[in-house]
């Protein structure tokens, strides 16, 4: 009998993990925003350098949600606070399940006293979709993110969405804004113009330089995207392609793609009963060296992702007593910080390329090496002992080096050298961006996130670090 | 004032080498079909060890030629002979200036007595377009290359072109068609049935096994894919994307990209007065180590690219004395050969990302690490001699090396050293693909196009390899 539904598939495949560790979903792409405009190095030393226009009009979700109870829906489902949730304002919002680990997080924008959008990947807008539907008086709908190969067919989104950023961003928003422009706080929202149009803005930055994200209808998207290409030929603003883009996440540090945690929970049993055979939940694929066959082992709490300062009991939420609870032992959970991989061991990763003697190593694209929706690699001390795991990975062409995003045991200092296990054990699964390979162990040095360069630690008294 | 064609462009800018080599036209781009199904090693050793799906519809122009003086514009702009060009016959037809140089090579199918198709680059499609309207009674419609960058927009051409290629191509080819389907010569047309479509076939193949290339109308574009691939699962057929796709010339030994020689000839003036100066001739990117102020330099004969068995003085054409003239000295030309990079070399190149001092090395993309639409590297010998030039670079999977397409001096015997400067002097060009780097010169190994693994002779009189 074919499963119907995510929890019939569970219950037909017992084990998830060995599911989604071969799913055949292929890479997790980055749609119809063309690869490269000039090329990837070029245009991410332009968001450190000059200025850089962000196309993120593809590849999330948009959920928009309005009616008299959204706001309740929202405050019942998420860790964050919404005492001081005004309109114009957006949140980073993360639900978690019923035992307190996270779904996935992703901007939730309040747009009019009734009015929300949420963008981001597909488990939080699912989740919200199915939660919205038990008895709250909203309005709730879907705009997909494009497809993943359009193959020269027609794409349309509702809305464009678009960032500028870098050291120029601020004049090139003013240029076409034609006069000054309120630096307002950070996820605050307003109105510039462009090109006539009037956009939506959100106050976004990175690196400490001011910046916007902007969002319009789809129709306009080719003449407000050609008007600040045009403004900002002047300040060196680079259209960013979708091969440098997702790097950009390893300088700014946040983790796009913890598995979502609802295949266990018996409170989610309904909601997985809900969630189609074919659905992101069902069919991610689950990639690098960490296995466990409990996917209890993948779940990771706000905490661990850097969340716990949105934590807020000043609302009732889905999660919030088992948050309580964890929020006791706080202090020794992981936490969330940048890995700086060796050099000498990522080149010897880049090289096995060209040596025709043995497996190889799985391959790693430059900028971004990830080979799954999720990805979770080893993170191991020098006793081989896993103290963490390396969530996200890739090359940063401003540090010329290899970097990855991880959470990492609360007595790993700044500064320690770790070791990431790069590839699968046993030559590999069957997902269709792996080809048979042998693992290898890269040398870390643990930085802060947001990245930050740091000299590795001579020494740390009761911490086992390597090659000392 | 503002150059209206190429020839103003000449006249304006005095050297169009520099005016090609700072380029601002970007990376040379396979179009609309998707970068990986699966992953691109897979795809590779695909079509050597099952079956590959190569998709051509995008990247190359389709020029249609009919009428009762189509056979004498091919036959007056041609290197080849139309003795023997039957109705339901390709050839690999090529073009050269009056001087005898070549301005490209691509497909001419003789679908009937009076109707050709040519599919190539843009260089022999425009000069054909050009020649035709100089008192033929032809009838010519070009149909443009897809966009490089569609972004979302719908893509449309008048044709589908697909390729079945590897070992159980032709068990794949029978199963669609539902009977045996005769094997006949090399580039022999014939028709075959794929859901209940009647398409064209071209004999071709791959390293000595049986292929097809197919195509159809543009509407039953996905109709006849889905069969295809549906077809071919139970025999290992894999899609093959756009990133893997280039890399099969370096295996099958055909140099894609030759400069035009048409910037100089006194006798194609007209032309140049007649090309755009947005064209491909204008605007296409000129890359490599191997730099000289005359453009000339850049232009390849016949020989040198292979095709001087193409040459038939049955008839008469443009470049027919010139080339008549050079026979006599063809043993003193370069010849073609492929070039096995050393690994050791190659993993430097590859491994240079990851360290974050100097300026680093030209970055190598694998597959395909052409920067430009022409590629010019220099092969030198022991002493720092040009002794050939390197015209496609890349890497192959299924050899697991680093190989380029080269065209090296008659004394450079099979087996020899030689050394490929890899990446631009002076830190670089301006082109769009170019960082600041520096130049390495690598290792490779002098074999035979198509590619076969030879190994390094240890001693050639009068050849000055390295390593010795």
């Amino acid at each position: 009998m074919t499963a119907k539904n995510l929890q019939e598939l569970l219950d037909k495949t017992g084990n998830i993990v060995e599911l989604l560790r071969n799913s055949q979903l292929g890479a997790y792409i980055y749609p119809v925003v063309p690869a490269e405009f000039s090329n990837w190095r070029r245009e991410v030393i332009a968001w450190r350098e000059t200025a850089v226009l962000f196309d993120q009009s593809h590849h999330m979700v948009n959920l928009f949600i309005s009616g008299p109870d959204a706001l309740k829906l929202i405050s019942d489902t998420g860790i964050n606070s919404v005492a001081n949730f005004e309109v114009n304002m957006a949140k980073q919002f993360v639900p978690v399940s019923p035992e307190g680990y996270v779904i996935g997080d992703g901007i939730l924008f309040r747009e009019a006293e009734e009015e929300f959008t949420f963008v981001g990947r597909a488990p939080v807008a699912n989740y919200l979709l199915w939660k919205g539907s038990k008895g709250y008086n909203v309005d709730i709908r879907l705009d997909q993110r494009s497809p993943m190969r359009p193959y020269g067919k027609a794409v349309k989104r509702e809305l464009w969405r678009f960032q500028i950023q870098g050291p120029n961003a601020w004049a090139i928003l003013e240029k076409l804004h034609g006069g000054k422009l309120e630096q307002l706080k950070f996820f605050r929202m307003s109105w510039m113009n462009i090109a006539g149009e009037r956009v939506r803005t959100l106050r976004h930055g990175m690196a400490g330089m001011p910046g916007l994200e902007i969002w319009g209808p789809y129709e306009t998207y080719e003449k407000v995207r050609e008007a600040i290409l045009e403004a900002g030929r002047e300040f060196g603003l680079e259209p960013c392609g979708s091969r440098a883009y997702s790097s950009n996440t390893l300088e700014s540090g946040w983790i796009p793609s913890p598995l979502p945690a609802v295949y266990t929970s018996p409170g989610l049993r309904e909601y997985r009963e809900w969630l189609p055979v074919d659905g992101y939940e069902a069919t991610n694929a689950l990639a690098g060296s960490f296995v466990s066959d409990n996917i209890e082992d993948y779940y990771l709490n706000p905490w661990e992702l850097g969340y716990g300062n949105f934590i807020k009991f000043d609302h009732d939420f889905v999660g919030a007593d088992a948050l309580r609870e964890m929020a006791e032992n706080k202090d020794r959970f992981r936490r969330k910080v940048t890995l700086a991989w060796n050099a000498e061991d990522l080149g010897k990763i880049l090289a096995s390329l060209a040596d025709p003697e043995g497996p190889g190593y799985q391959f790693f694209d430059v900028p971004n090496a990830n080979y799954g929706s999720s990805n979770y690699d080893k993170v191991i001390d020098a006793n081989g002992k896993v103290v963490g795991l390396s969530l996200f990975t890739g090359y940063s062409a401003n540090e010329r080096c290899g970097l990855s995003l991880a959470t990492v045991d609360p007595d790993v200092p700044i500064g320690a050298e770790v070791k990431v296990v790069w590839g699968e054990p046993d030559g590999g699964t069957k997902k269709l961006t792996v080809q048979p390979h042998e693992q290898i162990e890269v040398r870390a040095i643990v930085s802060p996130a947001p990245y930050a360069k740091v000299v590795r630690e001579q020494y740390q008294p009761g911490w086992r670090s390597t090659g000392f």
